[in-house]
Order: C-alpha cells, then sequence, then structure tokens
C-alpha cells in the first residue's frame, strides 16, 4: 500500500473545517466584491524568469518539470507563484491596454514556497489580495479604503480585537536623512533592523544599526522617537512639529490625510493606530504601509500587511502604474481559529436538513420530498441506503443535521412528514403543504438564515 | 525587460470573462451545495507514489523541485494533481475514521497536464467533481442522483440542449462474453475501441477488433448492437429480450433502476439517452457510466463524465468503498461559451454602481454615499481620481457600470443625488433617503436582483 499520511507543510481539513474555512472565504470575497474588486485569477504558472524578474531570491521558488518529458518538454522554464503580485504585475503588463484604469482586482489563491518544513510553516498557503492600480497616478484616498475593507472584512469575522498599524515609509526614510543617512543600501538595511524592533532587545537594536556605521547618538535618537507611545492624534500633532526634511513632511502630510479619510470612511479609532516601527522589509512600499495584528493572536504576527508602491510593473512594462494593496494570509488565520474554537458542534454538513428512507417501496415519495425542498432552495440531502432509521439519526446527529425527515406510509398517505429538530430532538407532525414554511421559520428562529 | 506573453496551455481571462467565469462555478457550487454535498480542498501537491499507486502513466505528470535547494529538499517525491480522483482516494482512505459514510464531497479544483502544447489543450484547468463513497456498499439510487444534479446544473447554466448519455459497464462487458472473449485484457482493448466508435471508420472498427482475435461475425454483432437507434423505453425493451448471461443482465436491471429513478427524480426525457457506445477508456468504472454532450458544440466531446466504481482506494486501503461520481471539465465548456457569446456588452465590474467625484472638497459626502449603499448591500465603487467628469463617465461605460451616482455642492446641499441609468442615458434626481429603494428598485425591473 502506498504511504498516504499527510505530506509536512500542505495541510488539509477535515469536513467541519472545510466549511468554517470556506465561510470565512466568502465573507472576504463579499467584502471585496461589495467594494467593487473584481476577481482575476492568474495560473498558477508562471515562467522562472518573471519569478525573479525583480532580481528576486529564488530559494523559495518551486519549479515544475515533467515526470516523463523529453528535452524539448523539459526546459525547466517553469515554477510555481509564490505570492499574488508578481503574477499581478505581469498580468497588468501584459494586458495593459485591455484593461481600464484605475484596475481594481482581487485574488483569493493558494501561493506556494519551497520552506524547509518546520511548525506552522506552510508550503501551500492562501493569500487573499486586493490592488489599486493607477495609470501614472492614484490618489492617496485609495490608501484609506484599502484598509477600511480589512476593517469590514475582519469585524464580520468575530476575530476579537485587532489593530491595523499604520506607517508612512517618507517618515522613517526622512528621519535616518535627517540622522545622516544618505546611502540607500544602509537606508534599506536599516529600516529592516527598525521593522524587528518588537522581536529584538535594545542591545541588538544598538548593535546592527552599528554595524551600519551609524552613530550612537543617531541610534539613540531613532529609538526614542520609535519607541514612542501616543494616540493617532497626538503622533500626528508630534510629527509636525518636526520638520526634517521634505521627505519627512511628505510622509508625515500623506500619514495625517489618510487618517482622516479612514476616519470617513468610518474605520472605528480602537481598530487602528500610527505605528512608526513598521517598515515591512520588502523594497517596493514607498509610501503608506500597514501591517494588522489580532490582540488575541500576537504571536500570529501580522496577518494582513501591504502598502502604496510607486511602479508595480517596472520589470514588464516602461508605463509607470503606481497602486495601493494588501494581502490577508488567511491560512495561518483560519488554521488557529479553527484549533481555538471551543464550540466543538459545528456541522460536518452544509446541507441542514436530511430526509431519512424507511422503506424503499416508497422510494419515489423521499425524493420527490427532496426535490420540493430544493426547489425552494433548501439544501437538502436524501439518505439512499437500506439502513434501520436508528442508524440513520446516527449518521445525521454525526454530521450534524438541523432537521431530519421522517415518514412512512402512514405520513405519505396523510400527506404529511414528522419533522425532528436535532437540537432538541423535538418533533412535529408537518403537513407537506405547510412544510418549506415551517423549515424556513426554524431557520430564522435559530438566526440560520 | 521579461518576456511576458501568455504560457501556451495555462490560459487566463480577461476581467468580463473571469467574472462570467466566476458566476458558472458559482452556480455549479450552488447546486453541489443545494443537494447536500461538503466541500473538501485537498492540496495541490501530492507524493509521485500516491499519483502513480495505481499503476498510473506519469507521463502527463508535472513534478516539482525547489530551484535552489540542497539535497534533503530535492529529493523529488512531489508533484502537482492530475487529476482530482486519485487525491480523493488517499484523503478518503487516510481520513476514513473521522468520516462519516456515506461520505459525500464536491472539489472544483484545477488539475495540471504536462500535455504537449496544441490548439485546444490546456497544462492546466478547472474541474468540478462530484462524488457520494459508501462504505462496503452503495445504493444504486445514488447513481440517479449524480445525473439529476448535472442536469440542474445544465439548465441553469442556460447552455441549450444537451444529452446525458448512460451506459453500464456489464452490459458491454456481458456482451463480450457472450460472444466468447472472456480475457480481461482482450475485453478492455475492445471497451477502447467501442469508446471510440463514433471518431473512427467502421473498417478501422472492424481492424481493430480483429487484432484482438475476435471473429468477424461476432464484431458484426457488435458493432449491429452499439449501432442501434433506439428510445429510452425501446431500448430497456430490447435489452431484456436478450438473456446472455449474469453479466449482462445484471447491467441491464441495473439500468433499468437508474432510469426510473432519474425520471423520479425529475431528469427530461429530452436531456438523457442510453448509449451502448460509451465505455469510458478508464478501467476503475464498473457499472453505471455517464458521458455529456452539449447539441450546440459536439466538438468540445464529453464535458462531463463519470460513473460508478465498485472500489475507490484499493491502492491506500484494504476497506471497500464503493462510489459513484462525476466530473465537469469547465475549463473548457466556459471557455468556448465566451467564445461563442453574441452579446459583448458584459461588464468589466463585478459592482453595478459607481459614486463619480467632481469636487474633492466635498470628499467626506462621496465616501459617505459609498459607505451607505454597501450598509445596504450595494455592491458600489468610488472613484476617488481627481478626473474631468466626461472623463469619469467615460470609465464608467467602458467598464459597464449600470448607474452612475453624480452629485456637487448643490446636490448635497439639498440632501440629494443625480442617479444616472447608464443603460439608457437617462438621468433622474433622487433624495438620499430614498437612494437605496430607488437602485433597488432599478435592479429588480432589469432583473438584475
Amino acid at each position: 500500500m502506498s504511504k498516504i499520511n499527510t505530506i509536512s507543510g500542505f495541510p488539509e481539513f477535515l469536513p467541519k473545517e472545510q466549511i468554517f474555512f470556506n465561510q470565512c472565504v466568502d465573507k472576504i470575497k463579499y467584502y471585496f466584491e461589495l467594494n467593487g474588486f473584481n476577481p482575476l485569477e492568474t495560473s498558477a504558472i508562471e515562467r522562472i524568469s518573471t519569478l525573479i524578474a525583480k532580481g528576486g531570491d529564488d530559494k523559495e521558488i518551486y519549479g515544475i518539470y515533467r515526470l516523463s518529458g523529453d528535452e524539448e518538454n523539459n526546459k525547466k522554464e517553469l515554477a510555481l507563484r509564490y505570492d499574488l503580485t508578481v503574477p499581478l504585475a505581469r498580468y497588468v503588463a501584459q494586458n495593459y491596454d485591455k484593461l481600464t484604469f484605475p484596475y481594481r482586482r482581487y485574488q483569493i489563491a493558494p501561493v506556494w514556497r519551497g520552506e524547509r518544513a518546520q511548525a506552522g510553516r506552510y508550503r501551500q498557503f492562501y493569500q487573499c489580495d486586493i490592488d489599486i492600480i493607477g495609470e501614472s497616478e492614484l490618489s492617496l484616498i485609495y490608501d484609506a479604503e484599502v484598509p477600511s475593507i480589512i476593517y469590514q472584512i475582519f469585524r464580520s469575522l468575530n476575530i476579537g480585537n485587532f489593530t491595523i498599524r499604520i506607517n508612512n515609509r517618507n517618515i522613517l526614510k526622512g528621519l535616518l536623512l535627517y540622522l545622516g543617512i544618505n546611502d540607500d543600501n544602509i537606508t534599506k538595511k536599516a529600516l529592516r533592523t527598525i521593522d524587528k524592533i518588537e522581536k529584538i532587545s535594545t542591545e541588538q537594536f544598538y548593535k546592527e544599526l552599528s554595524y551600519l556605521n551609524i552613530g550612537e547618538k543617531s541610534i539613540s535618537e531613532l529609538n526614542e522617537f520609535i519607541n514612542k507611545k501616543l494616540t493617532n492624534d497626538k503622533w500626528i500633532t508630534y510629527l509636525n512639529s518636526l520638520s526634517y526634511n521634505e521627505t519627512f513632511s511628505r510622509g508625515v502630510k500623506e500619514l495625517e490625510q489618510l487618517i482622516n479619510y479612514m476616519r470617513i470612511l468610518g474605520v472605528e479609532e480602537k481598530y487602528f493606530t500610527i505605528d512608526p516601527t513598521i517598515a515591512r522589509g520588502l523594497d517596493y512600499y514607498t509610501g503608506t504601509i500597514y501591517e494588522t495584528k489580532l490582540d488575541e493572536f500576537p504571536e500570529l504576527g501580522s496577518i494582513c500587511s501591504g502598502g502604496r508602491y510607486e511602479n508595480l510593473a517596472g520589470s514588464f512594462t516602461k508605463k509607470i502604474l503606481p497602486g495601493v494593496g494588501i494581502s490577508i494570509g488567511i491560512s495561518r488565520l483560519i488554521t488557529k481559529l479553527i484549533e481555538v474554537r471551543t464550540d466543538n458542534n459545528e456541522s460536518s454538513t452544509i446541507a441542514p436538513v436530511l430526509i431519512t428512507m424507511q422503506n424503499i417501496c416508497r422510494i419515489e415519495d423521499y425524493l420527490k420530498i427532496g426535490k420540493y425542498l430544493r426547489e425552494n432552495g433548501i439544501k437538502t440531502e436524501n439518505f439512499l441506503q437500506n439502513k434501520k432509521l436508528s442508524d440513520q439519526m446516527k449518521y445525521a446527529n454525526k454530521k450534524g443535521f438541523l432537521i431530519a425527515i421522517i415518514a412512512d406510509n402512514y405520513e405519505f398517505e396523510n400527506n404529511e412528514v414528522i419533522v425532528k429538530y436535532l437540537l432538541t430532538g423535538e418533533q412535529l407532525c408537518v403537513p407537506i403543504k405547510d412544510l418549506i414554511k415551517n423549515i424556513n421559520n426554524y431557520f430564522r428562529a435559530i438566526k440560520l438564515i
């Protein structure tokens, strides 16, 4: 027999978990579309040259090859995508003439990374991305639209309190410039150290920045700045009181406007905070930056990150395509939610109604009731095995149906069925003509619909 | 710049095509769930040993490797799935103790095959599968449930007339047995030739069967049998009049019952037909077989095939798991539908409403109207670029919005907006308090909701 245990890094769900996962994805999709983002599905497979066009690291990329292909078919040019941003850039450049800008798309899809197997590291995981791409220019208001959608989604997912942390790269860049750091390479490395501040000691922070030849006084100023704990309004007042240079002031002005727009869009104050420590390791962000943490599960790190970039697809086209976007890492998020749910009574069936079958001679009647319920939009399974009713009820309870329909000659001849409500065990004789109303009323009563 | 043309065999859609594709998938998903099938998503990646466990051909399999991995990480054990059935078998065997039987799942997902690039051949394409898996036994009524769902789906997709062709492998096997063919290997090869009958000449048919050492008289009888054109009822009468052997009679009895159940389930007679030529090349079908052709697009071949198998997961478990299932090949189907649609006015936006913006000082008002519509479930995009209204209307028309909301100081001060219906060009001044009602009434009038 073949080995069939799970392959490390490629997790799969049991039915009830999968149902929950899909419900979360459906909610995310609902809010993306509600806000006018359109679906895109790029191919899972890209040219390797596309994936490393930005000079990217190829360590984590999974190439593909034909198991028994000849040379011509095994040029090893192709690989699985490792994120949804590079494919977006390639797609927009390729279809530039056919798209309407600002181009707004969402993509919810797995990506693959050849990470070393270790706890909590996935090699296949989902990303849920939205991006808005402009032609030459893109209004800053879109930078506020993005977190307002995240706010809508996270509120609807019932994941407790969360904090959208916001920053602007120009603030940190301006500050570093003010401190005498004007070498691009050193700036990048310093930003990476700043980004790690929550994970490293103050000592380590000083050490790493000293290596970059940043003077101790500068490091102290930097350390003091990023460790301030202020409210959003106090941050803006404080930042406005410093006028280090143009870069810094542009960052502050953008951040102030962004916050105003977010408030107009109804994002409640307690769900977002200015945080100058977030810098995002990725080089392509050039303005606004977002990270999102769950207050209850800080160990997950940022489960939703993104920002503004001044040119999406420079490796593929000469067109200047500024954009802003964000990515929700739902594989980690939903796996955690599944893990911690105390309520273990979720259903393993997406259909709430099971029609049992006691008498094969009456099969026509059982099938017709199923058909009738479905035609009225009620998700229904017909049990069609020749089993004892008690076995069928065990099946119904094990899978978590809410209603079992029971009937035999007597009921059919009286045009009625027994409706058994499985949460309480109560049952009721219901005329078939009232069945739809009865079921829908019950679903409304238990807030299923 | 990197090469960015499409990779042959990995097609992608433009926004309006993707919206249409997703609408079709949503319908399929709706009917799967309406009939009590639960979602499953297996990993895209399987062990190569799993994929070839049944002694399968590895020619079309795409293996994966880390681009710059060390030995340990590049054992070349893993590959992309080429269908959804093998992963199902592996999943059911692996999670046997945690599943409830009959286990009913659907999976809608891409699969990958390293085919040679040629017109119409995809190397990544979608399959939409449903299967019902029993423990040791599975009622024949489930064989009727499967095509009844396909009937519901294809009717809702508006793809014109279609024919679900039905057969039972035991009929052909019994017939071959009757004709003196009792070598399993020859039976399999003969079934493959019969399966091709529509594509090959009578001469070729005779030739291929002669190679198998089947006598000319037997081939003639076979040819005559499978070329009969009869109605479903006449087929059943005819088949019942022949009692070649037990295998044959079992097939006939099952087919007759299947047809009866399908009728009870409401599948209209004109949409299904008994067809003894369909044999399915795949060896694992052991009873009922389905194929489905679109009357308008016979060139697509069978876009929906499946059948009954007596043991799903023999390579992975000793448990006997009989099942019945079907797979819709939507990539070919939907691509064809997109190709032939004469109506080229589909929308490139999933949100029907665009809120234009003429006056940046009033940004709060524009954003608030968007928020208001969304809170009432109306998919809405806010246009946030600082552009002339005429440019915004061009954007609205190009993307295919149905309604544009227009307003400036005067309207906002009077708590109203201009609603422009873009299909006709008419416009109306609407108080904001009536806006939701107005838009929903319009959507109802044009049958959008």
